[in-house]
This record gives structure tokens, sequence and C-alpha cells, in this order.
């Protein structure tokens, strides 16, 4: 299945993706929708009326997560060519959900920084709750994965020891067009799919989901051995190589670029940058 | 005024304290009433029945707060006792609602960490929506003040560089009893308060909430230049030094230790390490 959440007239809606049209499921968000006990079976027998799904209007796939878990270096092909050890540990760190933003919103550019830069990631999305859970149990917690840009104001993320600061400016994160269920994907709980990121049109960013240190599975184990993971939480699990900062000379977003960012067999991001 | 929300048989209530007695203010919890606006007269103006407050059932004083945003090295004595020089910036991490307790709940002892340890600090709550608030602003959205203990598994916490995996263990991090209104306080919205922490009776923390570096009213408006503080939202302003982990030998948590967190003029919270 392809879910999304989709803006109406009022309000949002949960819906499924078939092909060129979408039904509603009933929930207001994709949030709402998973944290329904049997969201699966229900969204997959909804049979309201089709409706066409030209140029839908996409709210975050999951506009309030309860948690946003954000993973650091986690791609295996760049750690190594930065010649670092592979790490023991993933990682983490937190976003907060007013910086989330639909898949083809404007990210706000904020005057407080001037470094504000692009991390294509793939997201995954919580469908039960889970705590300390083995291996199948957190395979089976997985909903299903997202896309998502983990943009980020590297002047402020640098300010002190901790990156909270720099990766939860309002309205910078893109994060959808859908949520598509493991089933559907190569590799299943464990994606094998090419994850790009293009800015104005150039491939800034280009690798495997199935290069992960981490995998979606372990993450899911992970941290929910810290706390339990609910229904709609989210684990962005990290970026490849090729992030702006980390180029001679340095490149940011400037107002008016254009960040597409896909993950094939999910779907595509496109953001414009604008001072609001 | 000083607010609560305590347990009942069905669920929670948010409640005026006034001496011995207690006045509901209908509505589920402290967080739901601060997102009514004009909740500062409402509240003030309740009269229902007066119940004796005997043996009251605290639940956090805010069980979900939308973010609670922490702040790292903050008392100005600690870091000059320290030989560094005070930051130009505050250090901001995360913690998740999960990590929350009532006043006089169990801190679960996880048995993943073996290095549980205290951090006394005084909580901030906003009691209205501010984005790149001025100074005035910033104080009028301060609903009140309150008490928690930033409770961190430094083995978890620096596992990495990033502090958040140590900072949000399920059901370590007491928060309340009260809410108190920066009208009832000495110094108002910079208040100087005693801060205590006591672990088996022993004094480990003792600070002036006056000496923070970075005052409420200062982090309301820098936490806010980076996305829109929320009515519930929570700032934990640091903690001052005498953490165990800082001792000589270090000191941490163990099963069945009492740990009373204090702050003279809001309240007390009294809470026993236990291994789940």
């Amino acid at each position: 299945m392809r879910l999304a959440t989709i803006r109406t007239g009022d309000g949002t809606r949960a819906v499924r993706l078939d092909g060129g049209h979408y039904v509603g499921l009933g929930a207001a968000d994709v949030g709402e929708l998973l944290r329904q006990p049997g969201w699966r079976a229900s969204a997959s027998a909804a049979d309201g009326p089709a409706r066409r799904a030209d140029g839908l209007a996409f709210a975050p796939v999951v506009p309030r997560p309860g948690k946003i878990v954000c993973v650091g270096l986690n791609y295996r092909a760049h750690i190594k060519e930065m010649g670092r050890d592979l790490p023991r540990h993933p990682t983490l760190f937190a976003k907060f959900p007013e910086a989330l933003l639909g898949a083809h919103d404007d990210i706000e550019l904020p005057p407080e920084s001037g470094a504000l830069d692009w991390e294509a990631e793939l997201a995954v999305v919580i469908g039960a709750p889970v705590r300390r859970a083995a291996p199948e149990e957190a395979a089976a917690a997985i909903a299903g994965f997202s896309v998502l840009n983990d943009v980020t104001a590297r002047d402020w993320q640098f300010r002190t020891p901790q990156w909270l600061q720099g990766k939860t400016f309002e309205a910078t994160t893109p994060f959808g067009p859908v949520l598509v269920t493991p089933d559907e994907l190569p590799g299943a709980v464990a994606p094998e799919l090419e994850l790009t990121c293009l800015v104005d049109g150039a491939v800034m960013q280009r690798a495997d989901t199935a290069d992960l240190v981490f995998s979606p599975v372990e993450l899911v184990g992970y941290v929910s051995s810290i706390l339990t993971l609910q229904p709609g939480d989210v684990i962005a699990t990290g970026t490849p190589g090729g992030v702006g900062h980390a180029r001679t000379p340095a490149r940011y977003l400037t107002d008016g670029a254009l960040v597409e960012t896909e993950i094939a067999g999910i779907g595509r991001l496109s953001n414009r940058v604008r001072t609001p």
C-alpha cells in the first residue's frame, strides 16, 4: 500500500493511493490511521469512491509524529571513504514536528542562518507500539518507509556540541509524499532503494539504502531499548555523503534553490527554498 | 497560582491548589488548560467545590508536552569553578515525553544502564505560542515554573557525541509537582530560588536559580528564534554542579535510592529508584 496525508478544503485526510486514483481512509491523517489497531486490514479493505489523484496537495505524511528520532553517520561507503571506523552504536538526535513540511511545500530559509544544507534520508514510520523489541517484533512494528530531507542549519548545528538547534528550524524538513508498506519494496523491511538528492537539477547525493550501517530493524530495536516507540513515530535513518557543508568550497541553499529528494520506489520531494 | 495535574479514578485532571485544598479546572491536565486562550483568568476564577489536598497523586505537571527542550551547562558558579568561559550560546538537546514521571513515582532503573545520575533543574512551562519573541513577549509567554530532574544514563549519554539517548530513557524524569505562576515567586520570570537535590538524604546539589547564564526569558527568546514554542512546551534550564558522574569516585543511582529534588517556593519531587 501507498498511504498519504492530503490537504483538503477543510483540513487533512489519510488516503490510499492506487495508481492514478485515491481512496479516503476515514482518518484525519496517516498518524491517526496508524494509531488504529488493525490499520493494515482496514486501509487495505477501504473501498470508498476512487478519485483522481492529479495535483494532490501533500501534507507531511505523518503531520505530528510523537517523536522524530534522527540518526547520524550511517552510510557504510561514506564512513569508509572518510577513513573512519564503523560506529558501534547509532548516534541519535531529535527533531521537533514544527520542522516538517509537505512534499511540495517551500523550505523556509531562516534569516538567522547562513548555512542551510540538505540531507536526503530514508524515513522509517512506526505502526505499532514496541518496547525492547527483538528483531522480528521490530520488523513487524515498521508500518513502512518514506522520504525525508533532514535540512540542517550548519552554523547553528555547530554552535554548541549538541546538534538539535541546527536540526529543527521551523518549516525546513520535507517528509513524504507517501508511506510505502514494506511488502511493496525490494528488501522489504531492509529496503534496497536508490536515494538521491538534486539541487537545482544537479545530483548532490546518491546512495543505496541497503548500505546503512544500522538497518531499520536494528534502529527500531535500539531506540525501543530506550523508550516505547509509538505508532506514527519516525526514525530518520541518516544521510550519505554529498552534503553541501562537506564540499570544497562549501555550498549552501539560497533563496530560490530547488531541492529534489527521491527514493526510487517510494517517491519524490520537490521543494523550493524561500526567504519567508 | 499553583496548578497541578492529578490522577483520579478515571484519568487525570487539572487543578488549582489553594493551601490545603484544591479546585478542579475543567481540563484533563495542565497542558490542555494552557492551550485554552485566557487560561489565567479562567483558572483564577474557578470556584468549584474545594476538596482537601491530602495525599494527592500527581501526574507529570504537563503529562505530554509537545516539546521538551533541555539546556546544557547553564550555572555560572559551576562553569567558573570548572575554569571554563561562559558560553555564547545555550547548548540545547531534547527529551521525549515518555521519560516523564509524576512527583512521587518510581524512577525506573534501566537494566541497560549502569550509570544513572541526577540533574536537578528549574523547568519553564510555556503558556502562549511565541515565535521570534522579544524579551517582553518571551516573559509574557511563560506560564510558570516547575521542578524537573533530568535523570541521565551517563553511559548512554556518552556512547556517541549526541546526548539524546542517555537523556530520554522511559520513566526516568520526575516533573512537578506543581506549576507556579511567576507572580508568586521572588524574581517573577527570573526566579531567585534555592534548588537542591538530595540522594538518600545527603545534599548533592545546591544552587540559586538566579545564577543561570541564560535566563528563562533569554531561553524562550532563543528557542523561539528556531521554532514556535507552544502552550505546554517545557524548557529545562540546566543543572548546577554536584552530579554523581563528576564525583570522585563517581556515584550513580542504585535500586532503592531516594532522590529528592526541591525548589524552595515551588515544591519537591520525591522519587524512589526501582528496577522495573
